[in-house]
């Protein structure tokens, strides 16, 4: 059985979920508790030398790493429903929408960092709030940019199936949410993150209906 | 002619000049100043609504953001030489080293968040460099494990030819070097990058010898 290696609020991990669920592949979860430090055990370090998640161990015992990775993995080994579009400029867009979110905003506001900030930085609740909002506001002000003017876009992030570039935008807007980021001025953005919602492959992958959510 | 909107020391515009080199590509570029804030130019966003480099604009006027998207498209449209293996497995292993330092190291010692430190947190420079070494010697710990105990290393990344991965190796290694960070716990990445820069396409795509340069 493929086994992902997640934690029910990681975004890296929630996107590997929708991947696998818009595919309709059988997985059995197990968790790594980023709060508790369980993604620094020896364990954890064997799969994923960075003490991050996700892992997703294949049914042949490969171990893969990196989220975006993963998914195009499963997208090359499992082509329907695909991930990416047939043309290559197209991938392109859509690579450069994934990679906007997965480069450009959630390595800045995720957890060891805010940690890093409060620890070593001695930087103060509101300093924080303030910090995560700004990556949010600036990579989705972008983002609403492209969505909102280029031809590419439909219902979905990238014409009307979804594509790897909503696998990243919906576990982005949960965090911005969870966060109370205003996010009034990026009605593109919540059109398609209502669109993806609305999928039950992207509601059976929701932090909230996870097993290890607490 | 091929275009390329980018900063002699970006090394997110390093990464595609490497890999419009190894391509045998032909290319013109029109440097976008970031210490001057060109990136913030009325001209630039338009092109790159996040106000960031690199951008490629093709022979056919397609506009292309993000830099490993930008590579990918390079390498799905100019097959060879390949940046990717030809197995799925192998590719999802060049991916997830690229994206180590993409999405782990990078994005946290950009000249956006070392500017954001700076001024909104009022962090000294002392802290500043202690911040950007220790998400260098997080990541490349974490590489230096995959690249030492993994069989797939070889004289580059993955296997004995240069991939996506090396292509994100060397300009993180110019970068740690130019932060005068310490890598001598790191004898694998030493040793690919020696075998990189020996290679005239990556020789012609360092910083130094950019027409930017100054």
């Amino acid at each position: 059985m493929t086994t992902l290696y997640g934690y029910f609020r990681s975004s890296a991990a929630y996107r590997v979920r929708i991947a696998l669920n818009l595919k309709g592949l059988a997985y059995e979860q197990a968790p790594v508790n980023l709060v508790a430090g369980e993604q620094r055990s020896k364990e954890n370090l064997a799969r994923q030398p960075q003490g991050l998640v996700p892992s997703l161990v294949t049914e042949d015992g490969r171990v893969l790493n990196q989220s975006l990775a993963i998914c195009e993995y499963l997208d090359e080994t499992h082509p329907e429903p695909a991930l990416l579009p047939s043309d290559a400029a197209g991938r392109a867009r859509v690579r450069a929408l994934a990679q906007l979110v997965a480069c450009e905003i959630h390595p800045l506001d995720n957890l060891r960092v805010l940690k890093y900030l409060v620890g070593e930085l001695g930087v103060d609740e509101d300093a924080k709030l303030t910090w995560y909002r700004h990556w949010i506001a600036e990579g989705f002000s972008a983002l609403e940019a492209q969505l909102s003017r280029e031809a590419g876009s439909g219902d979905f992030c990238h014409g009307d199936t979804p594509t790897l570039a909503d696998l990243c935008l919906v576990p982005q807007v949960f965090n911005a949410e969870r966060f109370a980021c205003d996010l009034s001025a990026y009605p593109a953005i919540q059109r398609i993150t209502g669109n993806c919602r609305a999928l039950p492959a992207f509601q059976q992958a929701a932090p909230e209906t996870q097993p290890d959510a607490h």
